[in-house]
């Protein structure tokens, strides 16, 4: 921490928030600097190998993000289309800095809402035969557009372990479920079934282990006996819109640090 | 509803809270009627028989209880004490209209602190050996102490199948997790290792599949990357000892109906 | 009760769910009936008098509502368009069974979205000198379209003791704090300045002392030291979006009564 | 932050957590460092002079403490008991590392808990004419005692701006509702009245204004119109005791920063 600091200062940098974390278990060290390059004393290419000599010599995993740079992101649907208005709300509010480039969708039906915001629009129909085609297609579509960040804004086809390994830790996914309670599908028919008294929303980075990725947050709501499993589809969505936004709000402001199968989230 | 009601003021009885639920899909009609029978114009033994006429006629089941009538409760406890200590604070602050008659433990660490509150405290120890045989002579005393209600305060054994048989519907388990994530022992650790933002805990009626009884109550307390297990269990312990109190008070003043696995709590 | 009850069983109404409160201190009864009329061995207007001869017999106050009459609804905004377009798409996604009929403004920047969703949009810019003239206006205007509730989501005007006369208990407006702390302007700047750790916002029935009348629902999120005034008031959009539509939704099924300065919610 | 990680780092301390805030509007720069000091390589005298040389040069308030060194506190109380067991229970139960040293209170009712915990007891009365004369004798014993934290487990008399001074920021009460609302007495029989939906609990340090002290920490509970009052004192106990409790612990490991009226919480 004091080297990375001194770097910084010598070089002219201006910290401007910084967090760390020590895992003493995992016996690692994290930490997240936030700094102002604008009045740097040498330059970024100097700074940034000053950087790497730190992150060498201590042996650490470094990641320079430039704000300036704003993240390319694709969002993938079905037929909900609660998180995917919400999300494009959001963008257009200006809570999202970032740029969504692409809608992918495995139905027809939300072509319209992608056109009301201008963004392009692609139907990649799936069935078992064509998945793993189909999919290539997608990742090639993503890749052609520099796609950072995908988003499974309720997408109700699981990707494949291909697809998760062209996108590692890039692709974010909403379950509507507190997991790792109602893993797999139909949580809220399920939730109904046992009677309990809370319903969540987990959003996570998608692997290829279904609802197994790393946890990014997760948050829950009240229910009771008078809730059919339509008031619990009701309620749910409004945790679902409010869990993926703020996962990807700090995705796209670099806050969460993955390490095995957790994340370190600074806030 | 309307018989019940019309048999309530024929006989001057006067309805303090009515509260009812349908459930549309397992076609069930639930009612609670809290009635005031302090001014009758028969008598108690006219209204309960003309209640059993209608509950016959209506195929309904029923129960009478009297509020004057205070249910008597056994607490079993292993080391843990913040349950304990706070369902008897609460119980002598008035929060609990209950007499609590009995603790049982199987270890005799928690002595005093049933001393202080004045509680019959018997320890059974237990082992892989006895327990059939212990289990048995905890029955014979929570009957001979005409328990209504057992609260497995943190109480560190599962119960067997035959345990439950002898107070069915009548034993409440605290368990530290928000069920059915994490079922089963180290629920705080295995929520460490998961990476979980929320962390939870379940009241339930005990049954003999252990973490699978009928949901009273649950609640969650956000965690984060910085708490280690030690801070998880000590969060936790907030948590339980809150669900386990709503839980019981509920229960006392006869506002949970089961049916399945599942229940109706009339707040 | 067992009047209201029996009347409803008579005449074949089948009671789907019924709530009930005492306010002792008021010496108040309250009662929801919601039933099935479909199939009465009378008529209905043979069972609304008898309902309001039993009304008049115990001094209460009935008010009918038929589910099949839809309630008519205008929208009251000005430039924030994240409560207006968190409504309407509820509404097109069907969880508020209501016609939204009119939209009014104060300013022309929201008529596009009233467009999209095929909503009749209307400016009335109010300066001190018309307000009470445009108020008459969209009073005349409000009244032609036979609305049955005005909803300020977000409208930045205060309403004049006259226009909330002309709609009693008919006017839902959201205040962005958890009142009645931050009465008045500015709360989110207030909020920071205090060094509050949560934020709330409060949906209420609009009166004319300003902030004071029946509080119908409120929610909260944390914030810290790190949360700038933006920080406040973007994490506060979302409360006011969440805590306007549940109180919406409540008066929509007619689940509010209101009494003095209060209301009853049967959830 | 370069200069001080460099200086800790060149003497051997090894810095466990760093917490860092930046207020841009007041141009204020805030940070917490935790550091070992067992293998330093100079000696703790150095490193502290070391340490004051940087504070001056960056023109820092710095603040040094041993965590060896145990906060001595005192705890205030008039006759509610829940806050007191609360506190007590946790510091027994390992949850605040402190030493309770004093219990103060106006009635000798507690007299009894004090001394189950062991904890020396002392009874001042207070009235309007000895009010000023009765606190200088609780200063003096406070102060002899060498007391770091003054904590007003509902303590229910108003300390005088010259107690207040005597412990700057050195006193913490909890307050029965979310400040700024219903400041003053009798919050939970001005909420039942406003008819609010949420009831709260603040902690704060205690200033010569009356409620109005920098807030460390907030929590709600929902209620309803079937709350009476006694049910908001009820709901609200369990507020107090888990917000005053979060707030010592916070106190205690020197989390809180003050400035102005606000507080930054490092958690």
């Amino acid at each position: 921490m004091a080297a990375l600091a001194q770097v910084l200062a010598g070089h002219g940098a201006n910290i401007m928030d910084a967090d760390q974390h020590t895992d003493r278990q995992a016996k690692l060290f994290f930490q997240r600097i936030h700094f102002d390059a604008t009045e740097l004393v040498t330059d970024e290419g100097t700074l940034e190998r000053a950087i790497q000599e730190v992150a060498t010599r201590f042996d650490m995993d470094i990641t320079l993000r430039h704000q300036s740079k704003r993240k390319r992101i694709a969002l993938m649907v079905s037929k909900y289309d609660h998180c995917l208005m919400d999300l494009l709300w959001r963008w257009k509010a200006g809570e999202l800095e970032c740029d969504i480039v692409q809608i992918i969708s495995n139905h027809p039906d939300l072509g319209p809402v992608a056109k009301h915001f201008d963004v392009p629009f692609q139907v990649f129909t799936i069935n078992k035969a064509n998945k793993r085609e189909q999919e290539d297609a997608e990742i090639a579509l993503l890749k052609q557009q520099e796609v950072d960040l995908v988003i499974m804004a309720r997408y109700m086809q699981i990707l494949s372990a291909e697809f998760c390994a062209a996108f590692p830790r890039q692709v974010i996914n909403i379950h509507h479920s507190f997991l790792p309670a109602f893993m797999g599908g139909k949580p809220y028919h399920r939730a109904n079934e046992r009677g309990v008294k809370l319903i969540g929303a987990t959003a996570h980075y998608a692997t290829a282990d279904l609802d197994e990725g790393p946890i990014i947050e997760q948050d829950v709501a009240r229910c009771s006996h008078r809730d059919s499993v339509d008031d619990l589809i009701r309620k749910g969505r409004d945790l679902e819109k409010l869990v993926l936004a703020r996962a990807v709000r700090l995705h796209i402001q670099d806050r969460i640090l993955v390490y095995g199968n957790k994340t370190v989230v600074f806030e």
